[in-house]
């Protein structure tokens, strides 16, 4: 559920009329998402996605993201544009959060992954990490490796209750996963959480019937300054895992990695973006470390999250089974 | 959260192409409401909302509510239109639900009721009623007081869970209730569930500025044949109970019940249809009939969802704090 902050009808008004956006049509939570509250918008002059801004959100960093949004969309990346008031100024403040106006991407996110969608997917990775080239101001990411230790050290006592042994299994990872971190690749402006549901297609694209075009990249939140490649490990956790057949032995949903797709979205970005060396041989890893952060941000959610709260907690098993497999194959078979 | 059932990208696909709406444009998730899932639909032809109806619909009563749907429109009340496919159908299946699309219609539910809204919807649900006073099938509420006690006996073994002596209370309040429930009110299609999100309000209307027209009503999926006079209990619970000031004596938190509002809802509705003595007399006890429903409907699922389900549970004791106040005010103190 995203909507954790709901606004009233007299606070929306006063909030609207600061823009030359016309009169109020419709306005409706918007279910996906899980950091933000998300409504769309409809007024006389169009449709808009209005975003306020919580906790995990630090809103000193907000004009970085709607400065790459901006950055972006100047350099041919299709992505929300975050939307000025009559002053020019396009954050601002709504029921207690900072909020914004973006503009409405037209598109539907994948709910279900198919071999069509990874290599426009790589294609498009590859042409973010380009136009973000010479976006100048570093955002650090608050997310990376050295936030992993400190995140399993504050669920130590409490994350055997999600599986028994998770905790050790962790630590273990992390002794493999952190002295192997590769160090002098190629930085830039990364998505850092590029999941189908923040990817849109329109139907038709050039490729024939059933085809798909990518029709834009949303929810920036989480971007930052780090390992191009690294978005590329976010991308082979989060488009290539697939249900497996069921297997009682394990205590999640079994996952099946599909080659073919990992292959689809490193093709697409080779055809934008040539990986050097270094990056192709460290792939693994950053795919080791990427399924390690979102277990650990989850987990953390998991353990920290009151019984009968309305969040969505979602499951920090489905990352231990992918961490697994990542840590197991060969660079062969995970199509690397 | 209301989205429970996720639709994959083909499945959407092959249940478009039984309409004639055009290509797909876009597709989200819609945050409001708790029985159904509902999506924002956009293709070439304009805007819609897809349903899946989930559990706790009967399937065989669907044809009974799009009926009453259309029926309603037919007598101009602006309610969502059932869209019918290639073959005449409105209502067929997607993701394993039964399915439907309807027209989207322009508006805000009041985050925050006003007396503005008040009259309005008063008016509003008075001409419900005469609209659905030629439709003639007949559905049975299948969570009037027939439904209430057993309810609470599913409930009765882990009720105190929720706050220790309320199995008793309920009994007390049932027992009070019950047999006080009117007999021989004028009966016919009621909405059953009119709770500020199911009302939609555009700015500017006819009463100058800041003043709202009720633009239509949505969700009929607990409309019924039942006591006319009901809506209007729920109608009091929904509307006109207001935070009060911090009560660290109570266990939920304090409501205070807005009398004004009350006479608004009234007046809007009896210059519309007025009231017959003995549908305001009840007033009262439909009231309070209203409270015990929503507390109980609550308190089933609380007790009966398990805790991490990614569902919305409403808090049960919200309405207990209704029900005490309901019970102990006089018809006066109610603006009845």
């Amino acid at each position: 559920m995203a909507v954790y902050t709901d606004v009233s009808d007299e606070a929306l008004s006063t909030f609207l009329g600061e823009y030359e956006l016309g009169p109020l049509v419709a306005f409706r939570g918007i279910a996906e998402g899980v950091e933000n509250s998300n409504f769309s918008l409809r007024t006389g002059t169009g449709d808009y996605i209005l975003t306020l801004y919580e906790k995990r959100v630090d809103a000193a960093e907000l004009p970085w993201f709607l400065g790459l949004m901006r950055h972006l969309a100047t350099r041919g990346v299709t992505c929300p544009q975050p939307v000025p008031g009559r002053d020019g100024e396009a954050l601002r403040a709504l029921a207690g959060r900072p909020a914004a106006i973006t503009s409405f991407l037209p598109g539907v996110w994948p709910r279900r992954v198919r071999p069509e969608h990874c290599r426009p997917l790589g294609e498009a990775l590859a042409r973010l990490h380009g136009a973000g080239s010479d976006y100048a101001p570093v955002r650090p990411n608050r997310l990376g490796p050295d936030a992993w230790m400190p995140l399993l050290d504050s669920c130590r006592s409490s994350g055997d209750r999600v599986q028994p042994g998770l905790v050790a299994e962790l630590d273990r990872a992390l002794a493999h996963i952190l002295p192997a971190w590769p160090g002098g690749l190629p930085r830039g402006q990364i998505h850092a959480d590029l999941f189908p549901d923040n990817v849109f297609f329109l139907q038709g694209g050039s490729g024939g019937p059933g085809s798909r075009a990518l029709s834009g990249l949303i929810d920036f939140y989480f971007a930052c300054t780090d390992l191009l490649a690294y978005d590329l490990g976010v991308c082979l956790n989060a488009w290539c895992f697939e249900p497996g057949p069921r297997r009682p032995d394990l205590e999640c949903p079994n996952l099946d990695f599909n080659v073919t797709k990992a292959r689809l979205i490193l093709d697409g970005y080779q055809s934008v973006r040539r990986l050097e060396p270094a990056e192709r041989q460290a792939l693994p890893v950053l795919a080791q470390g990427a399924a390690i952060r979102f277990l650990l941000t989850r987990l953390f959610d998991w353990v920290n999250t009151p019984d009968g709260a309305l969040v969505t907690r979602k499951d920090p098993l489905d990352y231990l089974h992918r961490l697994r497999h990542l840590l197991a194959a060969t660079p062969g078979a995970l199509g690397l």
